[in-house]
Protein backbone atom coordinates (compact mmCIF):
# COMPACT_ATOMS: atom_id res chain seq x y z
CA UNK A 1 0.00 0.00 0.00
CA UNK A 2 1.06 3.35 -0.89
CA UNK A 3 1.74 5.16 2.20
CA UNK A 4 2.76 8.91 1.58
CA UNK A 5 1.13 11.61 2.55
CA UNK A 6 0.69 15.76 2.00
CA UNK A 7 -0.10 17.28 5.27
CA UNK A 8 -0.93 20.56 5.74
CA UNK A 9 1.14 22.55 8.28
CA UNK A 10 0.29 25.63 10.16
CA UNK A 11 2.28 25.92 13.03
CA UNK A 12 -0.77 25.89 15.36
CA UNK A 13 -1.45 22.71 17.58
CA UNK A 14 -4.58 21.24 15.51
CA UNK A 15 -1.98 20.62 12.40
CA UNK A 16 0.63 19.36 14.68
CA UNK A 17 -1.36 16.94 16.11
CA UNK A 18 -2.36 15.75 12.69
CA UNK A 19 0.89 15.12 11.34
CA UNK A 20 1.37 13.44 14.22
CA UNK A 21 -1.73 10.99 13.74
CA UNK A 22 -0.75 10.53 10.29
CA UNK A 23 2.86 9.15 11.22
CA UNK A 24 1.42 7.37 14.27
CA UNK A 25 -0.83 5.75 10.95
CA UNK A 26 2.40 4.80 9.53
CA UNK A 27 2.04 7.62 6.61
CA UNK A 28 5.81 8.74 5.23
CA UNK A 29 4.83 12.65 5.13
CA UNK A 30 5.60 15.54 3.17
CA UNK A 31 4.54 18.82 5.10
CA UNK A 32 3.12 21.93 3.01
CA UNK A 33 3.74 25.02 5.15
CA UNK A 34 2.58 28.30 3.53
CA UNK A 35 4.28 31.70 3.87
CA UNK A 36 0.83 33.97 2.55
CA UNK A 37 1.56 37.20 4.25
CA UNK A 38 0.17 36.24 7.85
CA UNK A 39 0.65 38.68 10.78
CA UNK A 40 1.37 35.83 12.83
CA UNK A 41 4.36 34.71 10.25
CA UNK A 42 5.81 33.19 13.73
CA UNK A 43 4.05 30.32 12.72
CA UNK A 44 6.31 29.38 9.82
CA UNK A 45 8.92 29.03 12.17
CA UNK A 46 6.50 26.94 14.31
CA UNK A 47 5.98 24.52 11.79
CA UNK A 48 9.63 24.25 10.34
CA UNK A 49 10.26 23.13 13.52
CA UNK A 50 7.70 20.59 14.53
CA UNK A 51 7.96 19.25 10.48
CA UNK A 52 12.22 18.65 11.58
CA UNK A 53 10.66 17.37 15.19
CA UNK A 54 8.86 14.81 13.38
CA UNK A 55 11.48 14.06 10.83
CA UNK A 56 9.37 15.21 8.06
CA UNK A 57 10.21 16.64 4.73
CA UNK A 58 8.72 20.04 4.10
CA UNK A 59 8.63 22.84 2.02
CA UNK A 60 7.39 26.48 2.59
CA UNK A 61 4.66 28.05 -0.10
CA UNK A 62 5.21 31.78 -0.67
CA UNK A 63 1.57 32.87 -1.97
CA UNK A 64 0.57 36.27 -2.23
CA UNK A 65 -2.79 37.86 -1.81
CA UNK A 66 -2.96 40.94 -3.08
CA UNK A 67 -6.88 41.31 -2.33
CA UNK A 68 -6.10 40.72 1.65
CA UNK A 69 -9.79 40.86 2.45
CA UNK A 70 -8.83 39.58 6.00
CA UNK A 71 -7.79 40.95 9.48
CA UNK A 72 -4.91 38.16 9.25
CA UNK A 73 -3.56 39.62 6.24
CA UNK A 74 -4.33 43.71 5.97
CA UNK A 75 -2.46 45.20 9.26
CA UNK A 76 -4.39 48.01 9.31
CA UNK A 77 -7.46 46.12 9.96
CA UNK A 78 -8.01 45.27 13.86
CA UNK A 79 -8.53 41.47 14.87
CA UNK A 80 -12.24 41.62 16.08
CA UNK A 81 -13.97 39.00 18.90
CA UNK A 82 -17.73 39.42 17.02
CA UNK A 83 -19.88 37.05 17.07
CA UNK A 84 -20.39 35.10 13.37
CA UNK A 85 -17.18 34.56 10.80
CA UNK A 86 -14.53 36.66 12.28
CA UNK A 87 -12.35 39.29 10.63
CA UNK A 88 -9.38 37.08 10.91
CA UNK A 89 -11.70 34.82 7.88
CA UNK A 90 -9.12 34.42 5.24
CA UNK A 91 -11.50 34.56 1.64
CA UNK A 92 -11.11 30.66 0.26
CA UNK A 93 -8.04 29.72 2.35
CA UNK A 94 -8.08 26.42 2.95
CA UNK A 95 -9.19 25.93 -0.68
CA UNK A 96 -5.91 27.48 -1.91
CA UNK A 97 -4.07 25.39 0.41
CA UNK A 98 -6.03 22.35 -0.71
CA UNK A 99 -5.52 22.94 -3.92
CA UNK A 100 -1.28 23.35 -3.86
CA UNK A 101 -1.85 19.92 -1.52
CA UNK A 102 -4.11 18.38 -4.72
CA UNK A 103 -1.06 19.17 -6.98
CA UNK A 104 1.64 18.06 -5.08
CA UNK A 105 -0.25 14.60 -4.05
CA UNK A 106 -1.33 13.81 -7.61
CA UNK A 107 2.64 14.56 -8.94
CA UNK A 108 4.62 13.01 -6.11
CA UNK A 109 1.78 9.84 -6.74
CA UNK A 110 0.51 10.05 -2.78
CA UNK A 111 -3.04 9.32 -2.44
CA UNK A 112 -3.36 11.01 0.83
CA UNK A 113 -3.69 14.77 2.04
CA UNK A 114 -4.42 15.36 6.17
CA UNK A 115 -5.64 18.55 7.07
CA UNK A 116 -6.32 19.86 10.68
CA UNK A 117 -9.73 21.56 10.25
CA UNK A 118 -12.40 21.37 12.74
CA UNK A 119 -15.81 22.65 13.98
CA UNK A 120 -16.16 22.15 17.57
CA UNK A 121 -13.73 24.82 19.29
CA UNK A 122 -13.16 27.21 16.28
CA UNK A 123 -13.48 30.32 14.89
CA UNK A 124 -16.74 29.69 12.37
CA UNK A 125 -14.99 29.34 9.31
CA UNK A 126 -16.92 28.27 6.45
CA UNK A 127 -13.67 26.13 5.04
CA UNK A 128 -13.74 23.89 8.19
CA UNK A 129 -17.14 22.03 7.85
CA UNK A 130 -17.14 19.01 6.96
CA UNK A 131 -19.93 19.27 3.98
CA UNK A 132 -17.15 21.26 2.59
CA UNK A 133 -14.60 19.04 2.39
CA UNK A 134 -17.06 16.36 0.67
CA UNK A 135 -17.58 18.83 -1.81
CA UNK A 136 -13.98 19.58 -2.29
CA UNK A 137 -13.17 15.85 -2.63
CA UNK A 138 -15.68 15.46 -5.19
CA UNK A 139 -14.31 18.61 -7.17
CA UNK A 140 -11.02 17.08 -6.60
CA UNK A 141 -11.70 13.12 -8.17
CA UNK A 142 -13.41 15.16 -11.01
CA UNK A 143 -10.57 17.70 -11.93
CA UNK A 144 -7.79 15.51 -11.91
CA UNK A 145 -5.84 12.76 -13.84
CA UNK A 146 -6.27 10.23 -11.32
CA UNK A 147 -9.92 10.70 -10.65
CA UNK A 148 -9.99 10.41 -14.24
CA UNK A 149 -7.90 7.07 -13.91
CA UNK A 150 -11.18 6.18 -11.64
CA UNK A 151 -8.40 6.49 -8.66
CA UNK A 152 -8.65 9.23 -6.14
CA UNK A 153 -7.07 11.41 -3.81
CA UNK A 154 -8.63 10.70 0.23
CA UNK A 155 -8.77 14.22 2.16
CA UNK A 156 -8.42 13.13 5.96
CA UNK A 157 -10.05 15.44 8.47
CA UNK A 158 -9.01 13.38 11.73
CA UNK A 159 -9.54 16.11 14.19
CA UNK A 160 -13.18 17.50 12.61
CA UNK A 161 -15.27 16.66 14.76
CA UNK A 162 -12.97 16.56 18.27
CA UNK A 163 -12.89 19.68 20.86
CA UNK A 164 -9.91 20.81 21.18
CA UNK A 165 -9.73 19.28 24.79
CA UNK A 166 -9.61 16.44 23.15
CA UNK A 167 -7.42 17.07 20.32
CA UNK A 168 -4.46 18.09 23.18
CA UNK A 169 -5.11 14.70 25.03
CA UNK A 170 -4.71 12.69 21.58
CA UNK A 171 -1.55 14.87 20.72
CA UNK A 172 -0.19 14.20 24.47
CA UNK A 173 -0.22 10.69 23.46
CA UNK A 174 1.62 10.82 20.58
CA UNK A 175 4.00 13.23 21.82
CA UNK A 176 3.18 16.51 19.78
CA UNK A 177 5.75 18.81 20.74
CA UNK A 178 3.49 21.44 21.90
CA UNK A 179 6.08 23.74 23.14
CA UNK A 180 6.93 23.91 19.28
CA UNK A 181 3.15 24.94 18.27
CA UNK A 182 2.23 28.85 18.09
CA UNK A 183 -1.51 29.64 17.74
CA UNK A 184 -1.96 33.38 18.34
CA UNK A 185 -2.67 35.69 15.79
CA UNK A 186 -1.34 39.03 16.87
CA UNK A 187 2.14 38.17 15.43
CA UNK A 188 3.41 39.52 18.77
CA UNK A 189 6.54 38.22 20.72
CA UNK A 190 4.06 36.25 23.02
CA UNK A 191 0.73 35.05 23.07
CA UNK A 192 -1.75 37.83 23.40
CA UNK A 193 -4.50 35.75 25.15
CA UNK A 194 -7.40 37.67 23.70
CA UNK A 195 -8.06 36.27 20.33
CA UNK A 196 -10.19 33.48 19.64
CA UNK A 197 -6.90 31.64 18.25
CA UNK A 198 -5.68 32.09 22.00
CA UNK A 199 -8.75 31.86 23.70
CA UNK A 200 -9.59 28.18 22.31
CA UNK A 201 -5.95 26.84 23.32
CA UNK A 202 -6.52 28.02 26.83
CA UNK A 203 -9.80 26.63 26.77
CA UNK A 204 -8.49 23.17 25.55
CA UNK A 205 -5.49 23.14 27.70
CA UNK A 206 -7.74 23.80 30.64
CA UNK A 207 -10.50 21.22 30.02
CA UNK A 208 -7.55 18.53 29.39
CA UNK A 209 -6.27 19.19 32.54
CA UNK A 210 -2.96 20.16 31.22
CA UNK A 211 -0.94 22.68 31.06
CA UNK A 212 0.17 24.88 27.86
CA UNK A 213 3.95 24.92 27.78
CA UNK A 214 3.89 28.59 26.12
CA UNK A 215 2.36 29.81 28.93
CA UNK B 1 -26.24 44.57 -10.36
CA UNK B 2 -22.76 44.01 -9.32
CA UNK B 3 -20.90 43.73 -12.37
CA UNK B 4 -17.16 43.01 -11.43
CA UNK B 5 -15.62 39.40 -12.76
CA UNK B 6 -12.20 37.98 -12.25
CA UNK B 7 -11.37 36.43 -15.56
CA UNK B 8 -8.44 34.17 -15.46
CA UNK B 9 -6.09 35.50 -17.80
CA UNK B 10 -3.42 32.82 -19.48
CA UNK B 11 -2.35 34.44 -22.62
CA UNK B 12 -3.72 32.23 -24.80
CA UNK B 13 -6.90 32.61 -27.34
CA UNK B 14 -9.52 31.03 -25.34
CA UNK B 15 -8.94 33.19 -22.21
CA UNK B 16 -8.65 35.98 -24.18
CA UNK B 17 -12.02 35.15 -26.12
CA UNK B 18 -13.34 35.08 -22.66
CA UNK B 19 -12.09 38.23 -21.19
CA UNK B 20 -13.54 39.95 -24.29
CA UNK B 21 -16.70 37.97 -23.73
CA UNK B 22 -16.93 38.84 -20.25
CA UNK B 23 -16.30 43.07 -21.34
CA UNK B 24 -18.87 42.41 -23.94
CA UNK B 25 -21.44 41.42 -20.68
CA UNK B 26 -21.14 44.90 -19.07
CA UNK B 27 -18.68 43.44 -16.45
CA UNK B 28 -15.19 45.29 -15.20
CA UNK B 29 -13.09 42.59 -15.55
CA UNK B 30 -9.86 42.33 -13.06
CA UNK B 31 -7.44 39.71 -14.62
CA UNK B 32 -5.52 37.40 -13.04
CA UNK B 33 -2.43 35.83 -14.87
CA UNK B 34 -0.34 32.98 -13.24
CA UNK B 35 3.58 33.08 -13.78
CA UNK B 36 3.67 29.51 -12.29
CA UNK B 37 7.33 28.45 -13.78
CA UNK B 38 5.79 27.32 -17.20
CA UNK B 39 8.08 26.39 -19.99
CA UNK B 40 5.86 28.67 -22.49
CA UNK B 41 6.35 32.19 -19.90
CA UNK B 42 6.02 34.26 -22.80
CA UNK B 43 2.19 33.71 -22.35
CA UNK B 44 2.65 35.96 -19.69
CA UNK B 45 3.46 38.51 -21.25
CA UNK B 46 1.06 38.30 -24.01
CA UNK B 47 -1.73 38.24 -20.71
CA UNK B 48 -0.57 40.98 -19.85
CA UNK B 49 -0.49 43.23 -23.11
CA UNK B 50 -4.60 41.57 -23.66
CA UNK B 51 -5.72 43.22 -20.39
CA UNK B 52 -4.00 46.25 -21.34
CA UNK B 53 -5.42 45.91 -24.08
CA UNK B 54 -8.87 45.71 -23.13
CA UNK B 55 -8.03 48.40 -20.78
CA UNK B 56 -8.56 45.88 -17.83
CA UNK B 57 -6.46 45.92 -14.11
CA UNK B 58 -4.57 42.91 -13.49
CA UNK B 59 -2.40 41.07 -10.89
CA UNK B 60 0.05 38.31 -11.74
CA UNK B 61 0.33 36.15 -9.32
CA UNK B 62 3.79 34.39 -8.78
CA UNK B 63 3.04 30.62 -7.71
CA UNK B 64 5.50 27.48 -6.95
CA UNK B 65 4.93 23.98 -7.56
CA UNK B 66 8.07 22.36 -6.96
CA UNK B 67 6.79 19.16 -7.18
CA UNK B 68 6.34 19.56 -10.50
CA UNK B 69 4.81 16.33 -12.62
CA UNK B 70 4.19 18.18 -15.78
CA UNK B 71 6.17 18.33 -18.89
CA UNK B 72 5.52 21.69 -18.95
CA UNK B 73 7.12 22.69 -15.51
CA UNK B 74 10.23 20.16 -16.02
CA UNK B 75 11.81 21.42 -18.93
CA UNK B 76 13.97 17.98 -19.01
CA UNK B 77 10.67 16.27 -20.01
CA UNK B 78 9.85 15.82 -23.07
CA UNK B 79 6.10 17.26 -24.80
CA UNK B 80 4.75 14.43 -25.65
CA UNK B 81 1.81 13.75 -28.43
CA UNK B 82 -0.05 10.31 -27.49
CA UNK B 83 -3.21 9.97 -26.63
CA UNK B 84 -5.11 9.94 -23.45
CA UNK B 85 -4.36 12.76 -21.06
CA UNK B 86 -0.91 14.76 -22.93
CA UNK B 87 2.38 14.78 -20.63
CA UNK B 88 1.65 18.93 -20.42
CA UNK B 89 -1.28 17.89 -17.72
CA UNK B 90 -0.13 20.20 -14.73
CA UNK B 91 -1.74 18.70 -11.30
CA UNK B 92 -4.66 20.59 -10.61
CA UNK B 93 -3.61 23.81 -12.33
CA UNK B 94 -7.19 24.88 -12.88
CA UNK B 95 -8.13 23.93 -9.47
CA UNK B 96 -5.20 26.02 -7.78
CA UNK B 97 -6.25 28.95 -10.23
CA UNK B 98 -9.78 28.87 -9.37
CA UNK B 99 -9.34 28.91 -5.56
CA UNK B 100 -7.15 31.79 -6.28
CA UNK B 101 -10.03 33.59 -8.03
CA UNK B 102 -12.19 32.52 -5.95
CA UNK B 103 -10.27 34.49 -2.93
CA UNK B 104 -10.11 37.54 -5.12
CA UNK B 105 -13.43 37.64 -5.98
CA UNK B 106 -14.55 37.03 -2.35
CA UNK B 107 -12.34 40.06 -0.94
CA UNK B 108 -13.31 42.45 -4.02
CA UNK B 109 -17.25 41.84 -3.58
CA UNK B 110 -17.46 40.50 -7.07
CA UNK B 111 -19.65 37.36 -7.58
CA UNK B 112 -18.37 36.40 -11.26
CA UNK B 113 -15.19 34.22 -12.10
CA UNK B 114 -14.47 33.72 -16.04
CA UNK B 115 -12.61 30.67 -17.37
CA UNK B 116 -11.74 30.24 -20.91
CA UNK B 117 -12.13 26.01 -20.38
CA UNK B 118 -13.50 24.17 -23.21
CA UNK B 119 -14.12 20.51 -23.76
CA UNK B 120 -14.17 20.30 -27.69
CA UNK B 121 -11.21 20.97 -29.35
CA UNK B 122 -9.04 20.41 -26.51
CA UNK B 123 -6.27 18.15 -24.79
CA UNK B 124 -8.57 16.25 -22.55
CA UNK B 125 -7.60 18.02 -19.18
CA UNK B 126 -9.69 16.97 -16.73
CA UNK B 127 -10.31 20.28 -15.41
CA UNK B 128 -11.76 21.50 -18.33
CA UNK B 129 -14.78 19.51 -18.00
CA UNK B 130 -18.32 20.64 -17.07
CA UNK B 131 -18.93 18.52 -14.43
CA UNK B 132 -15.62 19.55 -12.57
CA UNK B 133 -16.73 23.01 -12.54
CA UNK B 134 -20.34 22.06 -11.02
CA UNK B 135 -18.61 20.28 -8.02
CA UNK B 136 -15.58 22.94 -7.71
CA UNK B 137 -18.94 25.72 -7.76
CA UNK B 138 -20.42 23.52 -4.73
CA UNK B 139 -17.14 23.22 -2.88
CA UNK B 140 -17.01 27.11 -3.53
CA UNK B 141 -19.91 27.75 -1.51
CA UNK B 142 -19.67 26.09 1.49
CA UNK B 143 -16.01 26.98 1.78
CA UNK B 144 -16.93 30.56 1.71
CA UNK B 145 -18.47 33.29 3.74
CA UNK B 146 -20.62 34.52 1.44
CA UNK B 147 -21.45 30.95 0.66
CA UNK B 148 -22.66 30.71 4.20
CA UNK B 149 -24.49 34.08 3.89
CA UNK B 150 -26.73 32.58 1.30
CA UNK B 151 -25.19 34.24 -1.90
CA UNK B 152 -22.30 32.76 -3.99
CA UNK B 153 -19.45 33.22 -6.39
CA UNK B 154 -20.72 31.83 -9.92
CA UNK B 155 -18.31 30.34 -11.95
CA UNK B 156 -18.88 31.16 -15.90
CA UNK B 157 -17.32 29.13 -18.63
CA UNK B 158 -18.95 30.65 -21.82
CA UNK B 159 -16.65 28.42 -24.28
CA UNK B 160 -16.83 25.39 -22.37
CA UNK B 161 -18.97 23.43 -25.56
CA UNK B 162 -17.42 25.67 -28.28
CA UNK B 163 -14.87 24.41 -30.90
CA UNK B 164 -12.06 26.03 -31.50
CA UNK B 165 -13.35 27.44 -34.72
CA UNK B 166 -16.62 28.85 -33.16
CA UNK B 167 -14.51 30.35 -30.46
CA UNK B 168 -12.04 32.26 -33.15
CA UNK B 169 -15.61 33.38 -34.69
CA UNK B 170 -17.22 34.75 -31.86
CA UNK B 171 -13.55 36.23 -30.80
CA UNK B 172 -13.56 38.11 -34.04
CA UNK B 173 -16.75 39.23 -33.70
CA UNK B 174 -15.80 40.84 -30.32
CA UNK B 175 -12.32 42.57 -31.40
CA UNK B 176 -10.45 40.25 -29.70
CA UNK B 177 -6.68 41.03 -30.54
CA UNK B 178 -5.37 37.49 -31.59
CA UNK B 179 -2.32 38.88 -32.46
CA UNK B 180 -1.34 39.51 -28.95
CA UNK B 181 -2.32 36.18 -27.70
CA UNK B 182 0.53 33.16 -27.53
CA UNK B 183 -0.72 29.52 -27.47
CA UNK B 184 2.46 27.54 -27.91
CA UNK B 185 3.89 25.37 -25.02
CA UNK B 186 7.51 25.12 -26.46
CA UNK B 187 8.09 28.39 -25.28
CA UNK B 188 10.50 29.19 -28.56
CA UNK B 189 10.53 32.41 -30.23
CA UNK B 190 7.84 31.14 -32.75
CA UNK B 191 5.19 28.77 -32.14
CA UNK B 192 6.40 25.53 -32.60
CA UNK B 193 3.23 24.49 -35.08
CA UNK B 194 3.67 20.77 -33.58
CA UNK B 195 2.15 20.74 -29.94
CA UNK B 196 -1.17 20.11 -29.21
CA UNK B 197 -1.63 23.84 -28.19
CA UNK B 198 -0.48 25.00 -31.90
CA UNK B 199 -2.24 22.24 -33.53
CA UNK B 200 -5.43 22.79 -32.31
CA UNK B 201 -4.90 27.08 -32.65
CA UNK B 202 -4.27 26.34 -36.78
CA UNK B 203 -7.17 23.74 -37.29
CA UNK B 204 -9.59 26.22 -35.39
CA UNK B 205 -8.50 29.76 -37.68
CA UNK B 206 -8.39 26.94 -40.36
CA UNK B 207 -11.86 26.10 -40.11
CA UNK B 208 -13.32 29.87 -39.06
CA UNK B 209 -11.64 30.22 -42.62
CA UNK B 210 -9.51 33.25 -41.24
CA UNK B 211 -5.62 33.63 -41.01
CA UNK B 212 -4.06 33.42 -37.92
CA UNK B 213 -1.95 37.06 -37.33
CA UNK B 214 0.70 34.66 -35.43
CA UNK B 215 1.68 33.12 -38.27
Amino acid sequence: MNKKAVVLLSGGLDSATTLYFAKGKGYSCYCLIFDYGQRHSREIQSAKRIAQSAKCKYEIIKINLPWKGSSLLDFKKAIRHSSGIPSTYVPARNIIFLSFALSCAEAMRSKAIFIGANTVDYSGYPDCRPEFYAAFSKAAKLGTKIGVNKSAIEIFTPLINKTKSDIIKLGKKLDVPYQLTWSCYAGKGSPCGKCDSCRFRAKGFKEAGLRDPLC
